[in-house]
């Protein structure tokens, strides 16, 4: 005999398996976590990461070292690198498995979410990439060396990617803020989310964790972009 | 002479003071941070926390155990115990210093962030206090002894209290969703909010850690109800 699984019990089964491939890939330091919707938009999640200058690479890595590729990622050219870090705020507190994304940069910068800031005991402030003057440093230890960042840990603002032609199509320009809403049993309208317009750049929006984990991202039924 | 702290600088100072105290009474597993928006409407972030049943109480700090008040919250009658527990998920992972909050209640329940369920690897669903019915339990260990719960770890749904006075003020109706605005540098938009009307409640709205921080609420500078 067949007896049919209660609805509710199905659905917890189905959001466990969610959750806990959500959960494997976030403690495996996974830099990100897709969500699409529709043909074009796609909503990920951004999991603390680095980027890094060169030196600063070869200070953790040893001279001659390389970022290499761990999985590649949504926008074209940029992986999440097998290469990870420990960071340290004040008071000795750690945050293990922090990936470094590539290709190496011009600046060295430590994206966390206030929750990792409340963890670390670093007072973070929220910027758009790149944007770190005035902002905190802290300790980054890797296999070869360390090296203390005298700047450059930021709350990434949250941000959306498109080419010109997307950017058309919703009628927005770059360094406008729109809304990104998401449908979901913890449904939320992120307000001040930045545009960032660029002939290389796919349709994406990026969150961090908090953001992710406050509406539920996971478990979303639909999201929407609008001015 | 008095040079001038330039505004930047200045406003790092205030938020280090505030996230710091923010971050040392998390630690200290206080279960609730308060901003208050004007003269009525006061948002708390929820912090992880327990509900108890006397006879489960007694089994983790013994017999004839009472919780004791720690510290009184905003709704009256209510309070935070001095009494704390420990709460495991599969795999054995832990959070410590989870906080009971008092009078006892005829059902045991354990209020997580989606943050808290990832890192115990609990698939938690998001639920109105109280309903219960199918949802995941845990190990949680006191130091007279320990409880299996069968069901009760819920990620509670967001919720405003509030009396029926305020609720006509507002136009709202027990059990409808409305919605919370928070201006800050993370502005967002809570929009299924459950509005619970109870004479012996004063209004305030409460969301869970993942919330307050994915919208700086303690950074914020306004916040808004509506239907």
């Amino acid at each position: 005999m067949n007896i049919p699984m209660p609805r509710e019990q199905l659905e917890r089964v189905v959001r466990q398996v969610v959750r806990q491939r959500f959960a494997e890939r976030l403690m495996a330091g996974e830099p990100q976590l897709s969500a699409a919707y529709g043909p074009n938009l796609v909503v990920n999640i951004s999991a603390r990461h680095m980027h890094i200058r060169q030196d600063d690479l070869e200070r953790l890595f040893g001279a001659g070292a390389e970022l290499t590729v761990y999985r590649w990622l949504y926008q074209p050219g940029e992986f999440a690198a097998e290469q990870t870090v420990t960071v340290f705020g004040p008071r000795r507190r750690a945050i293990e498995n922090v990936r470094i994304l590539g290709p190496a940069r011009q600046f060295t910068q430590l994206e966390i979410s206030f929750t990792d800031a409340v963890a670390l005991g670093i007072d973070v402030p929220c910027r758009p990439s790149g944007k770190i003057e005035g902002t905190p440093g802290c300790l980054v230890v890797g296999p070869k060396g360390s090296i203390q960042m005298e700047q450059g840990v930021i709350r990434a603002e949250r941000h959306v990617h498109m080419s010109p032609s997307d950017a058309d199509g919703y009628g927005f320009e770059d360094g406008q803020y729109v809304k990104v809403g998401v449908e979901s049993d913890c449904a939320a309208t992120f307000e001040r989310v930045l545009c960032r317009v660029d002939p290389k750049f796919l349709l994406e929006v990026h969150v961090d964790t908090d953001e992710g984990n406050a509406c539920n991202l996971v478990g979303a039924t639909s999201v929407e972009l609008s001015a």
